[in-house]
């Protein structure tokens, strides 16, 4: 084995503080600027600056268009999101042209706070790309704040996160740096995701799933997509799958392909019983049938995925072994 | 436990690829510059660049002064600093007012081309500081560049990376980033450092070494100066213990009296037999009173450490414990 790899760490600094988010922006916004514009449906987030209320899934490009011509006509500074991706992604299409620092501070468990990708939609059409520029500078993660997130979509968010750190450990730009990450990811998720469906109001479930889905962002913006993301895209697109289910009902098939291309350490930080254990408590979805994947479907799912298998994945791709992964997957037959 | 911290993630480009120095370099440079000053006692790294060659331990200020008159002669838009902590030291001293980017090619285990920090000697006084400015942009690591670097040397210096992981555990800044990064560190330099001893030629543990130096330098730079450093630097400065054999020996009785601070995964880290089988497979100092301390200074010492104790180390420090502590790394007992 030998280390070879280029690893890029992206430049942000991360404040982490429970029910201290009103009184940890300030200061934050202020190091960055002093004329902030929030972006948010929420009222009050920051008392006398300049408010940006219309967030609107998908980041629409006339959306974008009129919150740049409001940051313009408030000579804005520094911008402030609050809010899930939709408001965070608003503030990256307004920094994407401008060049302004963003400070963001998440409500959910989507990552997108951690990357440097952006996306626009227009005319139904989605563009996305990554750029330096609208990486938040700073993110303030206040857990308290996702006390309010239902418990299905706190779990559906959080396997999603999960699914961003496994794949990065064989995806094309793995590196042992982001490995690291994607692993402390994957403990932290482990514990944070079980406790919020045991108690939804419990905060400390809540702080290790929020901070489990910073490393998940972090790590996956590095690696890049690996096999199990390649495969999700394609059910999706093809047959138009759910997707949050479609990727928690893929995840450990695809580990149990790659399984020799997984590092014991992921294994240990998914702790006693692993990623099976997770998913019985979380009460992940577990067959691809019972969410409109047939199984004539498959051919036609194992020839559309083929072409784009990352070419780093620790194990060969075939049309056999990808066939039965998707047939196990289908039937939701006990993972190995 | 409540998860509540703040990160600071700095931005920098690793290349890691062992034997590929000189076919990387010229890329890696044209990234930042075209105008380059090589700062190195070697020759030939970079043909056609300008050249300082006056790289002079510690840094002082007046060879400071004179590259950066060079750099100025020169015009020159990018640094490239090839060697030790001295080279990069020289570079940094060079970056820190003239704001030019650094390009760094270590060849040591020792760390500065990580860290922000900076230091220059004048009239045998040492100043050093932390600065933006002065991080390299990029590292080009190339441990082949390490085979050369004597075993005894490789062994101190790579236990002084260790000693940054374990200490940057419950350092004032110690959050789970930089925790989770000084695991990673401790996982490679167990692995990397014996096999270094065994077969000094061995590119893989020299590959480890170097992975895990630039780890240990990330964290320490990130969490700070914890209890073991206090400790090794009062010992230094008033009995004028060695370096290297001060951290060596210390380090397993500092692990042992903040046992319950030590996550588990840090034990994991360093795999069967844990320090101790570490220690014994490169031949780690035992005890300080081979080195010069002597069991009637340990009451001074305690003194004087007990008022630099990092608040946030995870057990009470108290002078019955320190006493017993620098007791047991006297007499280098079997540390628990």
């Amino acid at each position: 084995m030998s280390l070879t790899f280029t690893h890029e760490t992206l430049p942000q600094r991360v404040v982490f503080a429970a029910h201290e988010m009103r009184e940890r922006l300030p200061a934050e916004v202020a190091r960055l600027g002093s004329r902030p514009m929030v972006i948010s449906t929420r009222d009050d987030v920051l008392p006398g600056a300049a408010h940006f209320r219309e967030v609107v899934m998908h980041v629409p490009a006339d959306v974008a268009g009129r919150a740049r011509g409001a940051a313009a006509a408030e000579d804005v500074d520094v911008l402030v999101s609050v809010g899930g991706g939709s408001a965070t992604g608003l503030a990256k299409a307004v920094a994407l042209t401008t060049g302004l620092p963003i400070v963001a501070v998440p409500t959910t468990y989507a990552g997108s706070e951690a990357t440097d990708v952006w996306g626009m939609t227009e005319n139904g059409h989605k563009t996305t790309g990554s750029d330096r520029r609208v990486l938040p500078r700073t993110v303030v993660y206040d857990p308290s704040l996702t006390l309010t997130l239902p418990v299905d979509l706190s779990v559906a968010s959080g396997l999603n996160a999960l699914a961003h750190c496994v794949d990065s450990m064989w995806a094309p730009r793995a590196d042992p740096i982001n490995q690291a990450l994607a692993v402390e990811g994957v403990r932290a998720l482990s514990g944070g995701l079980p406790a919020i469906v045991r108690q939804p109001q419990d905060l400390h479930g809540r702080e290790l799933t929020l901070y489990g889905a910073h490393l998940a962002a972090v790590a996956f913006a590095s690696a890049g997509s690996g096999l199990h993301h390649k495969i999700c895209h394609v059910l999706g697109g093809m047959f138009g799958l759910p997707h949050a289910q479609t990727h928690a009902v893929v995840l450990p098939y695809v580990m149990e392909l790659n399984a020799r291309g997984v590092p014991d350490r992921l294994a240990d930080a998914f702790g006693p019983g692993g990623l099976a254990r997770l998913r019985a408590e979380v009460g992940a979805p577990r067959a691809l049938r019972d969410h409109g994947f047939r199984e004539q479907d498959i051919p036609a799912a194992v020839e559309a995925i083929l072409p784009v298998v990352p070419a780093g994945n620790p194990v060969p791709v075939t049309a056999g072994n990808l066939t039965a992964l998707l047939r196990r997957a289908w039937a939701g037959e006990e993972p190995r």
